[in-house]
């Protein structure tokens, strides 16, 4: 066991500081990181916020990390010291469900998030990538063929990145395939790379005229701006596949009518309160469908990083300090960041935290 | 040009009463068809009372005809008089767009109904099979292979058959698969009848304690009274397939709950009124889909009555004279039905309509 400075919140209604956690000493199946870089997502918020049921204190967010072997278990087959690795969501499951053995760990009913996850590890819940160092079995731990240099824009691969490109194959996109992205934030930048890179004719979905352009540089062949009904009904029954990003409640109908037939809406942003609800003449007449997808699974997950490797792929980032997080958060609520801020894990080093007891010590 | 005896309404607020009507002279690639008798769908309450938007006066419904073919077109190469046949929901559509090319017209964005549809014909809107004879393009009438003796019980096929044949082949139910059929009315006890032949574990969910064995004796591996929680608790998360045959507003979540990863939620009901809105973790957590599916195409109505006459598959029905049409609705109603009313369309030649002037004469 050892101790490690890491960065969180001692109830829902604090900010954000500095504080000690321990990580248990490395079993046979495990991996250690010396985490480099970790992506901030939109959840990381919503957890450390208590906005959703059941989070545990102190919580430390985190589950888009990058960093590089230090220690490996006797049992470790894939991985060495010095090998450049990142963590996801996902940090443990049952390992023998039809889910776990279809490499579906994300549906697995016992699936163990990288934070705010039950462990017997101190103190009783799992610690995210907000800390200098992690442990993790190798089941969890992915490969990352990028160059050192695009380290900290592969980090949010590891949530935005498999949560989009999961459903996009899901639902088959590809060349000759008309896609729409909805939402151009952390998830949505990510979708329009991702369905370009994979031969789409990606359309991108924005509420802000002022975010045509940069939507058109990430990759988009289209842009629609869905406050302008004209621009919206211009594309009407012309969609195989949309990508929904969007957790704020809005209408799923004006989305369902740019299906055509047999044509998915996938969600992968989950509202607070529900969206107002779709008309089922919207799904009846052309046998449409609504689905969802949560993240993807470890061994897609290792196809998405390989993939982007291949292509060069990274997220468009905004590096910060530790110690900025909670700005972050703030200017993340106003979609004031393109598109995703990273914390460099660096600058934990010199953070005193105030309290110098390890928590679950 | 010929007048036949029919029945339907002048108001949406009057009841139905006898009338005489014109159909037009077989044309080249026209069948006529004596209609023998005419299955009663919820729908033509809907439409005949202008419970929905667009009913044109008179209207005269009925989308679930067999009878005989009494005359053919010198272009007609399927039938000949005599020929025992049947039309359902479609009588026209483009012919030429994506869809029909496909064989699935009911998708086609110019599908023209067996009643309230566009037509050159007077008077302007298609008249359904409440009456005498109808007059069809050759492409959408369907040959029914049944016996004789099963002819009224084959008429229900024509829509309620179709419309929840057409999702169960879709979402591929078969062998080995567990398959909720929801509503124990027109539609779910054929839905019923068919997910069982086609070889699945069928489960099916009522709210009524008194229709299990009437579940059963259909076909039911199972049957759920969706008002009793531990009953539904008891299926969570172990449904490939539902069928949602229940056009009232009603929770969707506790049927989503009830599927697999991956599995699917298709609605053939069209409610008034949206059904609450879907939580949308309960797609997200599972890949779940909800969808809609409208009626079938005609050669998988083609599929579905050879399906049917193969395995002796008809559908409960109780027969009517079209005097008792307006009983009958207000049964329907309040669910007094196993579970289709037939209209035995005999009854329709001793009828005297009150004015003698041909409608679109």
């Amino acid at each position: 066991m050892q101790e490690v400075n890491a960065y969180g919140a001692y109830m829902g209604d604090k900010l954000l500081e500095p504080m000690r956690i321990t990580r248990r000493a490395p079993g046979a199946h495990d991996v250690q990181i010396d985490i480099a870089f970790c992506g901030v997502c939109h959840s990381d918020l919503h957890q450390v916020r208590a906005e959703w049921a059941g989070t545990h204190f102190p919580c430390v967010p985190g589950h888009e990390i990058v960093g590089r072997v230090s220690a490996a278990g006797a049992q470790v087959s894939g991985f060495k010291p010095g090998d450049l690795v990142g963590v996801g969501c996902i940090v443990d499951s049952c390992k023998h469900c039809p889910e776990c053995e279809a490499g579906l760990e994300n549906y697995c009913d016992h699936m163990v998030g990288t934070y705010n996850g039950p462990t017997p590890d101190a103190p009783g819940w799992t610690l995210g990538g907000y800390s200098q160092k992690i442990v993790v079995h190798q089941r969890y731990v992915l490969r990352i063929r990028h160059p050192q240099e695009q380290l900290a824009a592969v980090a949010p691969l590891l949530c935005a990145g498999i949560t989009t490109y999961s459903p996009l194959r899901h639902w088959h996109v590809g060349p000759g395939m008309k896609v729409g992205v909805v939402g151009i934030g952390g998830l949505g930048h990510m979708g329009i790379k991702l369905a370009h890179a994979m031969g789409a004719h990606v359309v991108a979905f924005t509420t802000s005229e002022s975010k045509r352009a940069a939507a058109r540089a990430l990759g988009a062949d289209d842009v629609v701006v869905s406050r302008n009904a004209g621009e919206m009904a211009a594309h009407a029954n012309s969609f195989d596949f949309i990508l929904d990003t969007v957790a704020a409640p809005h209408s799923l109908d004006a989305l369902l009518a740019l299906l055509k037939r047999d044509g998915a809406l996938t969600l992968v942003g989950a509202p607070a309160a529900p969206h107002p609800s779709p008309e089922v003449f919207n799904l009846i007449f052309k046998r449409r469908t609504i689905a969802g997808s949560l993240i993807g699974g470890i061994p897609e997950t290792q196809e998405m990083l390989d993939f982007c490797a291949e292509r060069g792929i990274v997220a468009d980032i905004e590096l910060i300090r530790a110690d900025q997080i909670n700005t972050a958060y703030e200017r993340m609520l106003k979609s004031d960041v393109k598109y995703r801020f990273v914390i460099d894990n660096a600058s934990l080093a010199a953070l005193a935290p105030v309290a110098g007891k390890p928590h679950g010590a």
